[in-house]
């Protein structure tokens, strides 16, 4: 399995502002967010690591074009279960509506566990709606537990 | 809801190394740590903010001899989603075998999400098995979806 011809798969940039934010919109709301706001972010996610792993590896894959037509990030963590070991989150999967069906989030999320692999880390988590679950046992994960949350009022 | 008098909530430090690797293990594995990785471990753990926010928020609860007790984490992850939203990672939640029936896992779930919201994070999620769900509503949290994991051969 491999991305479409021409397309690339890669680190998201602070040039990849409005692919990204744009993008983002298929699967919650993102808001206003300025160029700056952006920048600092990327700013943030460059900024932090565990050694040499970097803790965020938002990723992109981009169309011939150099659009931005997919996203998601794998957030790493560094615990002291499992030897001090390191755990990936997969979070925010999102792909544009109009390139479904070409196997992208597969692909997206294949690519992030195995980064997170690469660096180390002895297990990789994501969560999903129920509905989502089978496209992720296509990708590889089985289920695991529940998702719980709480949501504050602004 | 209080502690029990004499006990403390507090940020985790490279002082509470038995507690916390003793601890850990009614939770899961925790192999083999030494004290080393253990400060290293923490240096990391404090050296990651998103601006004055900690990334990390390891906290133990110690008792009136100063021994660790139980210990948890709220993982800060600053995204693009949400205005570029702070969502909170409950992680690791755990209170020692004689320890329990004093509402200490509540407490400190509680206060993690508490110091999440105070951060300025939007949500606050966590991960469970399905004989948790009740505990965790307890807790004021509601089913959200599926987690799904993969997990890597050493």
């Amino acid at each position: 399995m491999s991305l479409p011809e021409g397309y690339t798969l890669r680190r998201c940039t602070k040039a990849d502002y409005a692919g990204v934010t744009s993008v983002l919109k298929v699967l919650t709301t993102v808001g206003d967010v300025s160029k700056d706001q952006f920048d600092q972010l990327l700013d943030h996610w460059d900024s932090v690591r565990i050694g040499q792993v970097p803790m965020y590896n938002n990723s992109v894959i981009v169309d011939t074009n150099g659009e931005v037509v997919a996203t998601g990030n794998v957030l790493i963590e560094k615990k002291v279960i499992h030897q001090c070991g390191l755990v990936g989150h997969i979070e925010d999967i999102a792909v544009r509506q109009d390139q479904q069906g070409k196997k992208l989030g597969l692909i997206l999320i294949q690519y992030l566990y195995k980064l997170a692999k690469e660096y180390g880390c002895y297990k990789v988590i994501l969560d999903c709606d129920e509905s989502n679950v089978g496209f992720y046992e296509k990708c590889g994960l089985k289920r695991a537990g529940v998702e719980m949350k709480i949501i504050f009022d602004k």
